[in-house]
């Protein structure tokens, strides 16, 4: 089969599923690319999947309840230079902008949008972006503070400016976060135990996954050499399942970030060094989507010990 | 007292209480202004009341539960248009920016950042804007069709640009929302309804509340005849609460829309006359502030009552 082949199956079987999810009530469609909503039995999914992570979480470190913290989807434009995203991804942030003006200004607005002109393009910048990754703002939290190895549970929004006919690529999605801060040893020692037990959680829900070395998006010509060094040093793996047969799909990742967010953020550990940072996050929406694929849009017929497992209804 | 007076106590309790929230772990602040994190006893609260929402919905209308759906925080700009919220509420919106540049666009893009200028204005409008109320969206999945005094359950995150001292106004936060399209007498009933049952709810809570007509923030001088209108026509009611005494701020609204949504995207009832709506939500981070304004940052020990109510832990 040649390329162009695999590629036209492939788009075939997305738009196969993406009508199959809408005649079902999973997508809501409205009017946004690449964003829907999502029905009763999908939302009950993606809230069982986040807390069977949570029990993983409780089992891993039994006091990572006590933190939970919850961040909204939009921080401060600053998050993403801090962060070094602006550098690396600018292809997928999102900046907000909003309208300053007068009832002169408001007046031009309404007579651009009123022509089917871009008004938007008029306003300026409201020093306010969306989240790419839901452990950013963890970081800018805890600024200049000592960590200890503890491991924080996070579930947040996601914006990622990659529309796409995939209806596995949102570009607003929630994921599960569990972030660990400490020693090189301790954030290496997260990533491991949690890339085992996402593994595992996953298979328990009937799904066949497998982990693999994987890379970020980096951006342009001088980000191939930071994919490359990062596929090198393994510091980044995910677990993929083929939502459609021969393509498989990222569905959770774990991530090894070395110093990056330890120095960007000041953090170090009890004994002075820069803290490190390993972070292993669910793609909520995916997971769901994938089990959709596996046992079908009707949950009330998906396996009891899934259902069990997810606490569907 | 001054009117200055007035405003310096004002602005006096907003610090205290802002200072009380970050002390005791409810709010995590990070670089966004106006956007915060929250810790676990907060969220906690807001998930508790979303819960004891739902319960009341199911009392109000029992299969409001089938119809609980699920929208992200981004749509598309047109959402903004659609919605007649570019018109009316231009100084609260938000719209998205993207980079759709090259390597010579990105360079030039880190220049601007590295000489700490506004990188952002250099972005293009992306399609998408933030959802500035969870029942917009929900508008736009029903285009075009016939409804039947059903209610609707939307939880979902809101986002307008009001930055403010006060903790109590967020430009991120999260509205529970029962919305009811159908006939002008089922629109009606809705609103009554829930202005009753909530208005409960915030007291077996604890909160000291009482129900006022209302206005939203119409734009500009225009504005000021729509906003006197809506008030005239008793459209929307407020529930509030003292959080700072002498000082009611809104925690919940009731709102009729007439037929402003079954107009705008082509709803009707059975007799094929354009749809009525309201609607009424909890802005559920400002009742979880108000909660712990009235009994305290630890949750432990708020009384038996509001610890059942709540479900909490």
């Amino acid at each position: 089969m040649s390329a162009t082949d695999t590629t036209q199956d492939l788009s075939q079987l997305q738009d196969t599923f993406r009508e199959g999810l809408e005649a079902h009530g999973w997508f809501l469609p409205t009017l946004g690319d690449g964003v829907t909503g999502l029905g009763p039995q999908a939302e009950d999914v993606v809230q069982g999947i986040a807390a069977a992570a949570r029990k993983v979480a409780a089992r891993l470190s039994p006091d990572a309840g006590t933190r939970r913290l919850r961040f909204p989807p939009v921080n401060g434009t600053r998050l993403l230079e801090r962060t070094d995203y602006v550098a690396s991804f600018p292809q997928l942030l999102g900046t907000i902008s909003a309208f300053e003006g007068d009832n002169k200004a408001h007046r031009e607005l309404l007579a651009t949008y009123e022509e089917h002109g871009d008004w938007s393009a008029q306003l300026t910048p409201a020093g306010h972006a969306l989240v790419p990754a839901v452990c950013h703002p963890l970081y800018a939290y805890l600024e200049g503070s000592q960590v200890d190895g503890s491991v924080f549970e996070l579930v947040g929004e996601c914006y990622r400016h990659e529309p796409s006919p995939d209806p596995m690529r949102f570009v607003t999605f929630r994921m599960f976060e569990a972030v660990c801060l400490g020693t090189p040893q301790e954030a290496r020692e997260h990533r491991e135990k949690w890339l085992e037990a996402g593994t595992n959680l996953l298979s328990s829900l009937g799904l066949e996954v497998q982990a693999d070395t994987a890379n970020d998006p980096f951006f342009g010509r001088a980000g191939k050499l930071l994919s490359a060094g990062q596929r090198e040093a393994q510091l980044k793996f995910e677990i993929l399942t083929e939502v459609y047969p021969g393509h498989p799909t990222a569905i959770a990742s774990a991530n090894l970030h070395e110093d990056h967010f330890g120095e960007a953020f000041s953090m170090h550990t009890a004994d002075g060094a820069v803290a490190h940072s390993a972070c292993f996050g669910f793609g909520l929406e995916r997971v769901a989507l994938a089990l959709a694929m596996r046992h079908g849009f009707d949950t009330a017929a998906w396996p009891v010990t899934v259902r069990q497992e997810l606490g569907l209804p």
